[in-house]
């Protein structure tokens, strides 16, 4: 048991406009849950806040139903089994699972997955060893289909899924371009191995990616949109593939940009380049390449070629804001909260 | 020989600001040139008049080179060899070949192709069994990938490449929606078997269109943009994919369309919804699925199944006025210029 009585939960209180504020989260205190027959009470320990939970508290409609007013906050959190009413899981337990932003939670027993503390910190299955990692793997392998020698960049390049993008690429012997924002980040690409590592703050930035692909852009895994974007697409080569699974650029966007209508010119770069612009989620590629990446980014990790980098938020209470500034490029790694001890650690 | 003396050639005479005029062309009559060794002179029969010409007209750099101004404006023909210094090829015969806008001209003869008229009119060389039905049949089986039960697309329908795309998605098992402008258009698409046909430029396409798709769209094969684009693009289905090969309701525009700035919705719809949209050009799949096509097209040609039509223009002295009318969508069919005698009807 922690030292959060009873039961703390991060609600949605209201739906954002715009940018989302302290408003619209509430944090409220309640009992803690009876698990049933197959079911498991579960003691979170991480959070994951990740971009897309921004667009799940709109309304509109996604590949993901929106959150519903009232209710917490959802995402991905590693958890310590506290009872069990299933034969698979024993109190002690650290289980991957999708659940409420709250110190305590139930969940069916079949819907967890059992973490090996001995393979890799627990905390891995949220980011490098999780969706962002696989997100950045099936994206980059499936649709940039990265050839050796080709020229890959990818933005938010210091995140949980950029920087295991541009590190997978080069695994592949391809040649890496991380952008970011901020020296620091623009450093820790250069220790991980990205050949170059451009700050888009830059007021040359533009000009500095020019000069950073000589040959052009082969795959660009775009996760950002914005200015960035619109730098990268005059430097695309023929053929060029653009696997996109963000644009939290425009999140927080209320209305379209100001004109003119660029539309028309980006599908007239479509055209005359042949590129493949190529929308996932990393849930359409679970069922064929999820085991390969538990294998792969597992050995990866084990070698250090593929490293990674965490940014652990203490307590509940502090996701709201953490997330609100993980939607500004805020955080610096992947974005973790840490709600209650790690056993494991 | 014909009887236009000696050799008309037309020229592109200045670069189009926007729609094309009769300015930008010049009528010149010079010479019949002389084949060297190893190449053929051409008498030639049908001129293939094609939207891309727009884009070649200008300077801005696209998958192929501009034309040159001064230099005549080129194409495919079907054209009958009159003099030949090469083993393959014979007075008589008639080739497809690509070549300038002139009554006569010279081509390497290994650069031809010799056309069987017992197999099908040699025009189709130009349409149906040429470069239009090829982009059809690659960029729908290759990008569109209908699967038996899906529903395709097409807009510019009554034309060479959309005739193609819907007939080849019905012959794949696949619901067939054609756009076309006008009424005579969409009663054709209906007597192809189109399973419906719509007027883009009736006040309630937008609507006219939600109703014909109430699966939505799997399969939106882009050759047009504009407003049929707008209206497509809230119905395409998860997982949609979109071939694009022309976009001709723009090819006239001199600056980007008033905003707001559209990108970012559609960039924002490519990724909610896992679309692929792609660009490309015929040549891309030439060596992998030229033969392929050959085969399937010409025994759907015999048997039926996919049916073609040609809007002819006679004399050469037209091809402009024709080209600038096709940007309009004035053609019915497989716009050809007929700058000769066939000798082969």
């Amino acid at each position: 048991m922690t030292d959060i009585a009873p039961n703390t939960r991060v609600l949605l209180a209201s739906r954002p406009h715009g940018e989302p504020t302290s408003d619209n989260f509430t944090i409220e205190s309640g009992p803690i849950p009876t698990p049933g027959e197959g079911e498991v009470l579960l003691r979170t320990i991480y959070l994951s806040l990740d971009p897309y939970m921004r667009g799940r508290m709109s309304a509109a409609k996604s590949y993901a139903a929106p959150f519903e007013v009232g209710e917490p906050m959802q995402g991905g959190i590693v958890a310590e089994v506290v009872e069990s009413r299933a034969d698979s899981l024993r109190p002690g337990d650290v289980v991957l699972a999708y659940g409420g932003w709250q110190t305590y939670g139930v969940a069916v027993a079949s819907h967890v997955r059992k973490l090996d503390p001995a393979q890799a910190p627990v905390s891995t299955a949220l980011g490098v060893l999780g969706m962002p990692g696989f997100t950045a793997y099936a994206g980059l392998l499936e649709i940039g289909k990265p050839q050796p020698g080709e020229t890959v960049v990818v933005a938010a390049a210091a995140g949980p899924v950029g920087s295991a993008v541009g590190q997978i690429a080069r695994i592949k012997g391809a040649r890496a371009v991380g952008i970011a924002g901020g020296a620091a980040k623009v450093a820790w690409l250069e220790e991980l191995g990205f050949d170059v590592a451009l700050d888009h703050r830059s007021p040359t930035f533009a000009d500095d990616l020019k000069a950073a692909v000589p040959d052009g852009i082969d795959v660009y895994f775009e996760n950002v949109g914005g200015h960035v974007w619109d730098a990268v697409l005059p430097r695309l080569n023929t053929y060029a593939r653009v696997p996109v699974c963000g644009l939290v650029a425009h999140y927080n966007e209320t209305e379209p940009p100001a004109g003119p209508d660029r539309s028309v010119r980006l599908m007239t770069s479509i055209l005359t380049k042949g590129l493949t612009v190529r929308g996932f989620i990393q849930t359409e590629f679970v069922k064929t390449h999820q085991a390969a990446f538990q294998a792969d980014a597992a050995g990866w990790l084990r070698d250090g070629s593929l490293r990674h980098r965490e940014d652990v938020v203490e307590g509940l209470e502090h996701a709201p804001a953490a997330l609100i500034g993980l939607l500004k490029g805020k955080n610096f790694g992947k974005l973790l909260v840490q709600v209650g001890p790690d056993p494991t650690r």
